[in-house]
């Protein structure tokens, strides 16, 4: 996969100096690496091998002689695409396949042993059921000899639901709602979400079982925490009925909740309901999860772009979190330090962080993490020459906005002042991706097919 | 100065591991060392040297035989024990000299030829006015071949405060309270301030000219902008009486401002008052601005101790700032990244970041900005063996509390669950104080009579 930076002349073209363009040109060099890396077929192909009659993933080795049939399911944004380069890889050894993908999406994918199933994303739709009934039907045909490859990416969530007896999608999209809106955590939803599905949580590999599972994930989900991704389908669950009640009613929700809701958790915590599948139960045994991409890949070959490009690199981290602003400005602080005093790292400097930031909308503007952390980081490193910045999502759309992110550099907010814009107003209003479009420094590149989070890239030559 | 962290047996005793153990005990170590760093009269001794009849700062040479008399003068928290060090160094070269300290302080402080006048801090009274005069008397009364040195830190503001005619003091008071409360930036605030005062902003510089003039600044601003620290008596302004009724304007706060002040800076704008000082113009000709102590000196002295104690280093910034709890989640994270892929530094690492957080109070608990990032740190590494983590104030007191800063651990947060603690509500509460009170984990130092902003350490054995 190539990928280009759509306005690149555009972008390279707004520097002020000869440095300040060739930092722009680096740094979009490295985005185009960075997204290429987490290309879903490029992933797939250099981590799974067939040598022979042996598949290889990740230095683990299976004997393909010894599964009678193959399939493949799973889904997820991604996961078409995994399944294309799956079906390259084994070829007419898939007996059969069922792969569910957004609406919209099957006709880019080439694949003729795999079904493809589209449904909604990101809200799930009865399609979603369907899709989850029939993996789980496939699964559940398999037997002892059978292999179940799995390929599970980001969206994996709402493409593949299946609601317990009892609950309806309507119910289920109605306490995802409310669960966001109380301000719970991923993992606290995800505790009251596993327990209203037969398919999240343990379930798909519960179903699949005495089948051996190998599972591909494509994680995008800050720290590959496996359980998270997808929900974790294949995964062991940690929590119980008793904690999806304790969620609920830690943040005040308990009495707004559907009423089938909260019956069916009730049963659950009296032991009515079966639990979701716990580490240690049999159904794990034959259970294989493999994370084959991450943002450290995407990462990683920034740094690679930025290292042949002879500067001075450092990853700082791939676990970046928290509100966009103030990251943004202690990156830009970080420029400071390298500039005035060649710390963390000397000149010239690559310096490249991965996560996902989140942004607290208190304004009326337009805008994504990416471009707010560019925005906020472009205050910070105002007046450094060859200091440059940018900020995007790896699946090519930041926020609700057609930009993957933005770039900034130490004349940014001396270029905003001249054509009559205040930085610090934009920012106040979250109106990062209006700021940036005056400036011509959005980053274009369109959906990428993958999702392995956001990627920050900050060059001081 | 020797320096000990009060409680240091306690925190040693908290840890989980001897590997967490260590880790506090080079954590420990480092803050010590990165205080002595800041000490006052460590500091002058070691920037301003004597040799023969040429006076020495950073390079810059003086010619002691062509000033007729020299004249110490200043203010701010640490300026006692600067004056101290000058008379160690100049002795009875010294002519004559007013330095302003804090109420209560003046007898810690062994001067023969300075004269200490007391003052209010952090809120300005009438004896700071009186300080502020005395020292204008008596660079008034010097000539174009007397030395005036002049020494700066942080407090100074407060403690040296001359109104402009028809401002009283009470006016002052209440205009910077309604811009700390309007959400104006300190550089906002600063260039109102300086135009109601006589001494600030550039006009120290101005009485004292002809004389040479030598300001030894110790920073307690990140970044070390020299009109900021103690609002830059020797330095000249970059702002106008139209920037500070802009500011006031744009906070809408111009109507609620005493009519004094209005009526002051309506004259300025019109140009019916006098400007402060602006660069270019003949009284800064003879002015040197020195900073000789900032943060990155008590960054660099933690960053030497840890290379001493056998760590792979990193000084991250010391441009640190933005909120305190977002900031330790980042700190976190690199954490994690060096524990999962040794990057940005390999083990046993140890990283240093430094600057100002802030706090955004929405809760009604107790703390300080050090310890509410240690807390969210905490949450950040929890779990990770040999990872510790260390939040401190180098001026001894975090916040409005009795301790320098806190100390976290990957075995923090199960530590904190197994006493019944939520460590998720007591951030949320900003009652991160309680919270590692309860813990032990709490940094006290006591005031160290100096003040260069404030130091995270980051160990990972």
């Amino acid at each position: 996969m190539g990928v280009r930076v759509k306005n690149r002349d555009e972008i390279l073209g707004n520097a002020s100096s000869n440095l300040d363009r060739r930092a722009r040109e680096i740094i979009l060099n490295a985005i185009e690496r960075a997204i290429e890396a987490a290309d879903p077929k490029g992933i797939i192909h250099s981590r799974v091998k067939v040598i022979g009659e042996k598949l290889i993933i990740d230095g683990a080795t299976f004997d393909l002689k010894s599964f009678n049939r193959i399939f493949v399911v799973g889904g997820g944004k991604a996961s078409g695409y995994m399944a294309e380069a799956i079906e390259e890889i084994l070829g007419d050894k898939i007996s059969d396949g069922i792969v569910v993908v957004p609406r919209g999406t099957a006709g880019k994918v080439n694949v003729r042993f795999v079904r493809l199933h589209e449904a909604g994303h990101p809200i799930p739709d009865e399609s979603s059921v369907k899709g989850a009934e029939r993996i789980l039907e496939l699964v559940k045909g398999a037997g002892e000899s059978d292999l179940i490859l799995c390929l599970i990416s980001g969206g994996g969530s709402s493409l593949m639901a299946y609601p317990r007896e009892g609950i309806s999608l309507e119910d289920k999209r109605r306490i995802t709602d409310i669960l966001l809106k109380c301000g719970a955590k991923i993992d606290e939803i995800n505790s009251v979400r596993k327990h209203l599905s037969m398919f999240k949580g343990g379930h798909l590999a519960k179903a699949a079982y005495p089948a051996t599972v190998i599972s591909l994930l494509l994680s995008d989900v800050v720290g590959d925490p496996l359980d998270v991704i997808a929900s974790g389908p294949t995964v062991p669950d940690s929590t119980t009925f008793k904690d999806a009640v304790s969620v609920l009613k830690k943040y005040n929700v308990w009495e707004s909740i559907p009423e089938s809701v909260r019956k069916l958790l009730i049963n659950g915590e009296m032991g009515l309901v079966e639990e979701t599948p716990k580490a240690g139960e049999p159904c794990f045994k034959r259970v294989h999860n493999f994370v084959v991409g991450n943002n450290r890949l995407a990462c990683m070959a920034a740094i690679k772009e930025l290292t042949e490009e002879g500067l001075n690199t450092l990853l700082l981290t791939t676990y970046m979190e928290g509100e966009a602003r103030v990251i943004g400005s202690f990156l830009g602080s970080i420029a400071r330090e390298v500039v005035f005093s060649g710390n963390p790292v000397r000149r010239p400097a690559g310096v490249v962080a991965g996560g996902e930031t989140t942004v607290i909308v208190t304004g009326k503007g337009r805008g994504g993490r990416n471009q707010e952390l560019a925005l906020s980081a472009a205050l910070r490193i105002s007046g450094l020459r060859g200091v440059t910045i940018a900020s995007f999502s790896t699946d090519g759309v930041d926020g609700p906005t057609d930009a993957a992110g933005a770039i900034a550099d130490g004349s940014t907010i001396e270029r905003a002042r001249g054509m009559g814009l205040s930085p610090e107003e934009y920012l106040l209003n979250n109106d990062s991706y209006t700021f940036f479009r005056h400036l011509g420094d959005l980053i274009f590149i369109g959906p990428t097919g993958t999702n392995v989070n956001d990627v920050v890239v900050l060059v001081a030559l």
